[in-house]
C-alpha cells in the first residue's frame, strides 16, 4: 500500500499500474534471469524484467502458492529449477535467510549473484553483500538495486530518481549488471569495489541527514527566544503584578517565531562571510575549512527553509492579533466624546512596518520556491546565484527594516529597560547588525578584490607567476555571501 | 503557441529554440529516416533527428510550400522520393488519412512504420497502430513517440518526462525503434506486443484520473457540511426570526471549508487503518484488498492535497472575519462607562485556538511541499514515511485541538442544541474521534506486533516455519497509518 | 562552497560527497583520459572519470602541490607525462592560458581536445573552442561539459539536468565525446559543428532571459497603477486639504498590487486571443506571428507567476488593513447611544467580496503549483491545458467579480468623479472587460469553428481538398485562450 502511495506521490495514475501485467516482449537470445524470493520486490522485479524482454525464472519455496502473484511472463518454480540456465541471479531474500541458500551452493557456483537487500537499521562492519560473497566464494557477488522500492520497479511511469548504485570486486560482473540496469531503464552509478556495499546499503537508511544540524540550530534559537520573550512578557510582568500568561500562545510565540526567522536567515549568510575571512586569513583557497564551517555551509539551504517556515507562522499569528489591542501605538488614536480612546487607520510607521514585512516574506517565498529541485535545475549558476544570494540579502534588509520601524515605534515606551533587559526587537537586531557590518567590510574594494583573487586561485605564499596558473574555469567567484 | 507555452512551462528559455535551426551533424553511415506528413510534429521531429545526426527525408504533399517550415538539414520532397532509401518511416499523419498512403503501398513494403498518432477522444477497439498494421501487412508497424508534443521534440533542453512507450509485434523492429528513441535522447519503455498500442494511445487522453475519486469525495463532504452549516446558521435562525443570509459567503463557507479540511485529512488515514484491520482479519497480507479499499488508498495523496487547499481557504476566510463581531467569546471583554461592551486582547482560549490552527496549517504545508514530485524523489522511503505518516498525524492532532478548544469555548452557549442538531464543530469532531480511536487500537502492542508480523510475511494458516520464509527485503512494515 | 550549496539545493546529502573519494573501478582496456588544469573542476572531473572506470592522468604545473586535491585513483603529473598515451584531453584551463599550451603542441597533435571553458561575460565573435581549434590545427577540438558545475560532476546523486551540449567539426570526435558523456552518466545533446560553441558557451551566462519581458511588463503596469493611485488617494486629497501621505505604504501599495495582479493575469490570456484573430485574419496557421506577439506568448507563464506574486502581496496587505477604518462601507453599522458609529459583522457585499477574492487567489495558487516543472511533467497535454486554460479563466472571472462587488459598493460614494478621474477599481476593470469581450467573440460558434478549422491545417486560399491534407496529429486545437 505504501508503495501505491509512493507511486502516487510521483503522479503516476492508477491506469499505468495495470500496464506491466501480462506483457511478454521476450527478446530472442537473451539469457534467463533468476530471482530467488517471492516477496513484493521479487514480483515487481519480475514484471519489469519480463517487460524489458528477459526470460525470468523465479525460485520460490512454495511455487504453487506464489505463482499467482507474478506476471504471467515469469516462470515461478523451485530454486534449483530457477537457477538452472540462469547466469544472473537476483537474491531478493533477507540476510538472515542467506544460510538457507547453502543447499543450492553448487547451483549458484559460477553465477553472478545480485544482492538487493537492505537493513532495517545501520549496522557497522560487514555489509550484506560482503557476507553473501563470503558465504558463496564460488559465485560473483554484485551489490545493487537496493535503493529501488518494489513500486519504482513495477511502475513504468515512475518519475523518481532512476539511479541505482552498483559495486562489485569483479569489473565484468559489475559492467554486466550496470548494463542490465540500463536495459531496465535505470541509470547505473558505478561505486567500485564490493566494500562500497556498506555505503550503498546505508543510503536507504538515511533520515534527512542534511537537516540534522539545521534543525538543532532552529531548536536552539527558538528556545532562547522563547525563554527571553517569556521573561519579558510574562514572568517579569507577573512580578510587577500583571498576569499575561494567557498571551503565551500567540503574543509570546509570535515574538519567538519572528526572532527565530530573522536569526536563522542570518545564520544562512554568516558562514559565507566566515569562509571569506578564513580564505583571507589563510591567503589561499586550497586550505580546508574547519570542519564546523564546512558542516554549517552545507546546512544553509535547510536553515533558509526553516527561516521561511518560521516567517510564515509569524505572519499567520500576526494577522490574527493585528489590532489596536495588541499594537496600539501603530494606530491613529482619537479621544471619543465618551472619553476613552478610539483607534483609526494605521499610522505611517504602522503601514511601513507592514509593507516591509509583506515584501520580505514574499521575496522569501520566491527564494523557497527556487529551492524546489526541479526549479533549481531549470536555472544555471548565474541565475541560481542571483536568486539565492542577491535576493536573500534583500529579504534580510527588508526584514531588518520591518523590525527596526516597529522597534523605533515602541522604543520610546516607558519601562523598556525597566526589566533590566533589552527589548525583544533589540535582541533580534543584534545578529543582523553584526552580519551586515561584516558584509560591508568584506565588500570594501580593497578586501573584496583580494577575496576574488584568492577564489581565482591566487595564493599569498606563491610567486606572482602563480596568478596566471591554470585554474578552474568553472569557478564561481561569488560565494553565497 | 500552446507548445511554446508548454516549453516555457518547463523553463526552457527562448534562446534555445533557435538552437535546432540549421544544424547538420549528419553521422556517417546512418540510414535515412523518412517522415510522412508536414505538420508541426513532423517539423520538430525532423529538427531533432537532424540534430542527432540522422539523414532525414520528409514526404510532403506540397514540398515547395512546406519546405520553408523545416530545418535546412532535412530534405523536404514528395512521398515516394522520401521513402526511397529510408528504412524507418515516421507516419505523422491522421488516422483518417492512412488510406491515402495506399498509393505508396509498394514503397512502404518491408519498412518499419512508426505510428505516432493520437486520438482526440478515447475510442474502444482497434488502435490506430493496429489499423495501420492491418492496412499495410507488408510493413512492420511500431507504435511510439505519441506521448511527445511537437515542442518536447524540438527543444533540446525540454525538462519533461523523457519516457516514450513503444510496442510492436516484431521484436527486432521494436528494438530498433527503442534504440532510435535513445539516440534522440528519450527513455524508451517496452510495452510489448502491438495490442498495447491501445493503452499507449490512451495515455495522452487521460484527464487526471488519479483525482476523480478524491474530487468526488471532496465534493460530497463539502456539500454535506455546507447544507448542515446553512441549516444551523441561516435556515434555523431565519425560522426564529434573525436573518443571517448575508453571512453565507464567509461565515457559512468558512465553517464548511474548515469541516471539509479536517474530514478529508481523516479520509487520508482511515484506509490505512482499514487495511491493517483487513490484514488482521485475513491473517495474511497475501490476500487482495477489496477493490474500493485499493481505490481509496490510491486517492490518499489527492485527498491530502485537497484537504490542504480547503485549509488554506479556511485560513484565508478566517483572517478576514477574525474580530469580536464574529468571535466575541474568544476576546477579553470589559464594560465601557457608556454601558456597552469593549473588546480587548484575546483570551487564553482564543490564543490557543489560533496557535494550533497556525501550527497544523503550517505542518500541512510542509506535507504538501513534500508531495511535489521532485521533492518526493529526493527522499528515500524512511524519510518519505516520516514526513507523510508521522507529520500527517501531528497535523491531525493539532487540527483536532484547534477545533476542540474553539468548541469548548462556544459549548456553553445557550441554544447550542436548540436547533435540534449538534454544533458544526461537534459534527466536525466525530470522524477524527473515531479515527484516533482506531489508531490507538491498532497501535496497542498486542495488536500492532501482529500487524507487523503479517506485513513481514507471517500467515495465520501456515506452519510457524513460514515466518522465516524468504520475503521482500524492501518491505516497509510501517504502512501510511 | 557555492557548489556544496548547489549540491544541497539538489537534495544531495553530505554523506554522498565522500562517495567518490578513493574509488578505483578501472575498466580493463579503456584508454587513458588526460585533464589539463588542476582547479576544482579538474578535481571533480577526475573523480567522476575514475569512478566510471577510466584511467585518468592529470597534467598540472605543480603536481606535488596539487596531487593531494585529487582522488587517489587519478595520476597527477606534469603535462607531457599526462598527455602521453592519452587520446582524449580535457582542457580545463582559462582561455587566456591557452597560449601556454603551445609548449606541448606536439604532444597535443592528433588528440581530441575537449574545451570545457566558460566566459565570465558574453563576448561576440569567436568562441573559446574555435580559438583553441585555431591555435592547435593539428588537434581535433570538441566543445562540451561547460554547463556542468564542479559539483554536478563530483556528486553521483546530483539531481540536476544531466544534459551536456557537445559540438565539433569532426563527427567521429563528437561521437566519441558523446559516448564518454553517456559513460559518465550524462545525456549528450548534439549541437553539430564547432561554430555552435558560441551558443553553448552562452548557455551558462544566461540570466533568466525568459523573465525579461514579463518583468518589464510587470514594472510598467505597476508604476502606472502606483502613480494613478498616488494621485487619487494622496495628491488629489492633499489639494483638497486632507493629508493621506501616511497611507502610501499599505493603502496605496495595496491598490497598486491589486490592479497589477489582475492586469497581468489579463496579459496572460490576451496574446492567445490575438493569435486567434491573427490566424483568422491570415486565414492560415502557416504564417508566422508578428515578432512581438511571439515574444509575448513566450512570456505568458512568467506573467502568470508575477500576477500570482502580486496577488499574494495584495492579499497580505489587505489582511492587515482589513477593518472598518479602511473599508467602512463593507461593514454593518449601528449608531451607539453615545452618538458615534459602531461597526458589526460584514455586510453581504463585504462577505461576497472576500469569498471571491479568496477563491481566485486559491485557484491561482493551484495554477502556480502546476507550473513547477516536475508537476507540469506529471501531466499530459489535456491535463495541462485544463489547468492552465480553464482554471486560469475561472481565476480571472472570480477576480473580476471580487473587484466589481467592491466597486459596486464604493461606486455610490459622493466625489467618486470629483477628482476628474475614474476610480481605481474602474480602471482595473477596463482591461478585463475588453478581454472577456474578445473571448466571447472568439468563442461564438461561427468564429470558433473557423479558428479550429484553421488550427487543424485548413487554409483560406487553398482548394478544399487541403482540408484532408496530412497534418500534425499532435496538434492541440485548444490554444491557451
Amino acid at each position: 500500500m505504501t508503495e501505491n502511495y509512493r507511486t502516487f506521490s510521483n503522479g503516476v495514475p492508477m491506469s499505468t499500474v495495470s500496464v506491466e501485467e501480462g506483457r511478454d516482449g521476450r527478446e530472442p537470445g537473451r539469457q534467463t534471469v533468476a530471482i530467488l524470493g517471492s516477496g513484493d520486490y521479487s514480483r515487481s522485479l519480475a514484471g519489469r524484467l519480463v517487460r524489458a524482454g528477459f526470460p525470468v525464472a523465479v525460485g520460490s519455496r512454495d511455487p504453487d502458492r506464489n505463482a499467482r502473484f507474478f506476471t504471467q511472463g515469469a516462470a515461478v518454480t523451485n530454486r534449483r529449477a530457477a537457477l538452472s540456465g540462469a547466469g544472473l541471479v537476483f537474491v531478493a531474500i533477507h540476510r538472515e535467510n542467506y544460510p538457507a541458500l547453502q543447499a543450492d551452493r553448487d547451483a549458484l557456483a559460477g553465477k553472478i549473484l545480485i544482492d538487493v537487500s537492505n537493513n532495517t537499521e545501520i549496522h557497522e562492519g560487514e555489509s550484506n553483500a560482503e557476507y553473501l560473497a563470503r558465504s558463496f566464494p564460488d559465485s560473483t557477488v554484485v551489490k545493487g538495486f537496493n535503493v529501488l522500492s518494489a513500486w519504482s520497479l513495477s511502475s513504468g511511469l515512475f518519475g523518481g530518481s532512476k539511479e541505482v548504485f552498483i559495486c562489485s570486486d569483479d569489473n565484468n560482473a559489475r559492467k554486466t549488471v550496470m548494463q542490465l540496469a540500463q536495459d531496465l531503464g535505470f541509470v547505473p552509478v558505478d561505486y567500485g569495489s564490493l566494500r562500497a556495499a556498506r555505503e550503498i546499503e546505508a543510503i536507504p537508511l538515511r533520515l534527512l541527514p542534511s537537516w540534522h544540524l539545521a534543525l538543532k540550530m532552529f531548536l536552539g534559537v527558538f528556545i532562547i527566544f522563547f525563554l527571553y520573550c517569556l521573561y519579558r512578557v510574562v514572568i517579569f510582568r507577573a512580578i510587577t503584578g500583571t498576569n499575561q500568561a494567557s498571551h503565551i500562545p500567540v503574543s509570546v510565540m509570535n515574538m519567538t517565531f519572528a526572532g527565530t526567522a530573522i536569526t536563522l536567515l542570518c545564520l544562512v549568510y554568516i558562514p559565507g562571510i566566515f569562509a571569506a575571512f578564513t580564505q583571507l586569513y589563510n591567503g589561499t583557497k586550497y586550505k580546508r575549512f574547519p570542519n564546523w564551517l564546512d558542516k554549517w555551509m552545507l546546512a544553509r539551504k535547510q536553515l533558509g527553509l526553516l527561516s521561511l517556515l518560521a516567517s510564515i507562522v509569524h505572519a499567520f499569528l500576526s494577522f490574527m492579533i493585528w489590532s489596536p489591542s495588541y499594537y496600539a501605538r501603530l494606530f491613529e488614536q482619537t479621544a471619543t466624546p465618551s472619553g476613552d480612546v478610539k483607534y483609526g487607520k494605521l499610522r505611517w510607521s504602522g503601514e511601513t512596518f507592514l509593507l516591509f514585512g509583506a515584501l520580505s516574506l514574499f521575496l522569501m517565498t520566491v527564494l523557497g520556491v527556487s529551492s524546489i529541485p526541479s526549479v533549481t535545475n531549470a536555472m544555471n549558476w548565474r541565475e541560481f546565484n542571483l536568486v539565492q544570494s542577491k535576493l536573500g540579502w534583500a529579504v534580510l534588509i527588508f526584514a531588518i527594516v520591518h523590525n527596526a520601524v516597529y522597534g523605533a515605534e515602541v522604543f520610546t515606551l516607558p519601562g523598556l529597560f525597566s526589566s533590566y533587559t533589552i527589548a525583544v526587537f533589540q535582541l533580534t537586531l543584534v545578529l543582523p547588525a553584526i552580519l551586515v557590518l561584516m558584509k560591508v567590510v568584506i565588500s570594501l574594494p580593497c578586501v573584496g578584490s583580494r577575496v576574488d583573487r584568492i577564489r581565482r586561485g591566487w595564493e599569498r605564499n606563491k610567486p606572482p607567476s602563480r596568478v596566471a596558473a591554470p585554474e578552474d574555469p568553472q569557478e564561481e567567484t561569488s560565494l553565497m555571501s
